[in-house]
């Protein structure tokens, strides 16, 4: 299926922000808005491309160029009317769209799961769907945006100034290609926007909706919902797995790092390297012994646990997630974990020469692997039943800083070897119960 | 969809075995022929049975039930005229079967993969599905089965005396409700038998065929061919991720013990619980160190990695087999080997009080649990690739006996640290160039 992605127009309220920037190129946490548009799409399966452009369409097409970069085929049409309604731009399309096709606009940023879901559906039946948000968010520009009336499954008015509505138009269409005669023949009658041509697939019958459910989308227009929509990315990191010490403490900070390094040429690849090299570093300081020594490594501990988060964030933000990277990454913080432990051991057995020492370390070792053992079942149910907590990687760390700062070594060995075994023994209950 | 069961016959050929039993109860690895009928339909979805009986009928009522012990709904006709030909008994559950139906013999042993496809296929616009062997294994008695004519995908001809065949029956049907008809059609024209019905359908180019494509199928008809099924059956345990010493020293004495077993009330469950008691007694040997604890502890070692194979194989003969049972057994697995690691180092340590010791067995922990941690995604690979080496816990488990006997515990802690982190690198490599 084509995307067809509207590029043509000016945005004159954000020029506070762009400068001279066309709106499409106004970087977002390390990508233009355009790009966000593609790769959102991407997510959703959409290879192909085609771009309207018309004010400063020679930038966009430079800076984006034929796709390829994107793993994606780009191709661009001009619009030298883009200073008309935007139902000028989607007709110009009409030559290389023949089939069933998403338009989307080059300045929203979206959740790539409404994409996922209206291509699931499909048309059932209808010219045009479009998504709606019945939600009226407080961020909704309400004078500014386009409104919808809808009533069952069926849209049935649209448009800027409409006093009876119960919808918000979130740019988001999918449309037979139908959609083309329809602007035509609201263009006749004097209305070359494209919600006049909706219009007149709502008058037929013709056009349904997708409910937005919550989702997050928005039409960057101004400083103001720019800063929004930065808010919402960053927000949409946040895991339902995350335990109580990521959520409340790692994953601020990390969300504040990753804000900054999106727009370096740092890779996730390298954040994951780092991570694993300030938890290498820990565990050897571990080693030395003695208290000046714990309360380094524990810090450096409790460091390379918040950085661990924005490998993470950063492939997400900027579309590279791969099933690859992530695991990996959990191979690398299992092998963090041992070294820690390890070190631990030896530099609390350094001062206190008895085999107890290693004994805890070992079950301590045990507890904290197979607690990410056991994790990789328990997520299921905890994202299922949304059960609240989790005791995990964070706040085992944790308990190492903590431990590490009093000089409590080989009570935080004892301390890890009751909790996370106990918590193994939770897991295979709680999973007994609900099978 | 319903699955009909004919359990008519007399089976006079096999009373060598049965004695008086009828056919469908004789006993293969713990459970009759007919129970496997139905439990490997419910495998492939089917929860609503109609039985046919004749021959000894009440027997077989009283034994297998209305199919509540089975998770199934079950009901019984009875066909007097069983003496007479099979078709017969199809013809009796016309009352009983309104919509498309899978028919399977009360007296044949199959792979459920085989019904997993027909039913996924389903009809593809016939009125009758045959599943076909096309590999005319030495094992199928090739004067009493079944041929027929298969070309492009229709059966062509079907019969006993076919002197032109390129197939064999395997007694396992898709059929619409139009097979009574066509069953009547044969009574009038003389043939009483399902072939019979099958003809009339394949002539009038009704009637297809799913190729079994190499799984297993047998018409269990005497002795020898009772044999050959339970031979297949145990053969069907080895699994694809067997390693090395799975696969030539375990494998082969668990199916074993297996065999013995399936035939008692001992559960699947008992003998995972079993298997873990002999690590945890392997590793509280281990600890008390000397040369002849060590040999112990070894063997005890390599018998609980025998024992453990024990529980998937009854599980899966009787079909009782359940995620959470294969996750609790791998879990269980994992504090197993951590316990034989602990025990391993503090009995080394007694004899050689330092540190390094239990520096590599902390080094061998986290190898080995580490090689369970990545197996859950390395098997994929091993499975898609058809890959024959496997690294894991038979051989891990089998060095530490072998280091046991030969009094080397530290030797057997250095080497398995060694290896077993290579080979956790190892994977880390191949998924990163397979992905």
């Amino acid at each position: 299926m084509k995307a067809l992605i509207i590029a043509a127009g000016e945005g004159k309220r954000i020029r506070e922000i762009s400068g001279d920037l066309p709106k499409p190129l106004i970087p977002l946490l390390g990508l233009s808005l355009i790009e966000r548009v593609i790769l959102s799409a991407r997510e959703a399966g959409i290879k192909d491309f085609v771009i309207v452009v018309g004010y400063k369409g020679k930038e966009i097409k430079e800076r984006i160029g034929d796709g390829s970069r994107y793993n994606v085929r780009i191709e661009y049409i001009e619009n030298k009317e883009w200073r008309k309604g935007n139902g000028l731009s989607v007709l110009k399309a009409r030559d290389r769209i023949k089939d069933n096709f998403v338009l989307l606009m080059a300045d929203h940023v979206f959740d790539s799961d409404i994409l996922k879901e209206l291509t699931r559906e499909g048309l059932k039946g209808k010219d045009g769907i479009l998504v709606v948000d019945r939600d009226m968010r407080d961020y909704v520009d309400l004078k500014d945006a386009t409104k919808v009336k809808v009533e069952e499954e069926l849209i049935k008015d649209i448009g800027k100034d409409l006093k009876d509505y119960n919808g918000i138009d979130c740019g988001i269409f999918l449309f037979s290609p139908k959609i083309f005669d329809a602007i035509e023949e609201s263009i006749k009658q004097g209305d070359d926007s494209l919600s006049g041509g909706v219009k007149v697939l709502a008058r037929k019958g013709r056009m349904g909706y997708l409910d937005i459910k919550g989702r997050f989308w928005i039409d960057v227009d101004n400083k103001n919902t720019l800063e929004i929509a930065e808010k919402e990315l960053l927000r949409s990191l946040i895991k339902d797995t995350d335990g109580p010490i990521s959520r409340y403490i790692n994953r601020p900070i990390s969300l504040r790092i990753s804000r900054i390094l999106v727009n370096t040429r740092v890779t996730p690849n390298a954040i994951t390297g780092l991570s694993f090299l300030l938890s290498l570093l820990s565990g050897l300081i571990f080693f030395l012994g003695g208290w000046m020594n714990f309360i380094l490594a524990g810090i450096l501990t409790q460091i390379s646990s918040i950085i661990d988060g924005c490998d993470g964030e950063i492939a997400r933000l900027k579309f590279q997630s791969s099933e690859y990277g992530r695991w990996i990454d959990s191979v690398l913080d299992r092998y963090a974990d041992a070294i820690i432990i390890l070190g631990m051991s030896y530099g609390c057995w350094l001062g206190f020469k008895d085999a107890l020492v290693w004994i805890f370390g070992f079950l301590a070792l045990t507890g904290s692997l197979l607690n990410s053992y056991t994790a990789m079942k328990y997520d299921q149910v905890i994202r299922e039943k949304k059960m609240k907590f989790r005791f995990g990687r964070d706040v085992r760390l944790f308990i190492i800083m903590a431990g590490a700062l009093m000089n409590q070594i080989f009570l935080t060995l004892v301390f890890l070897s009751i909790i996370t075994n106990l918590e193994n023994l939770r897991r295979i209950l709680v999973l007994g119960h609900n099978t």
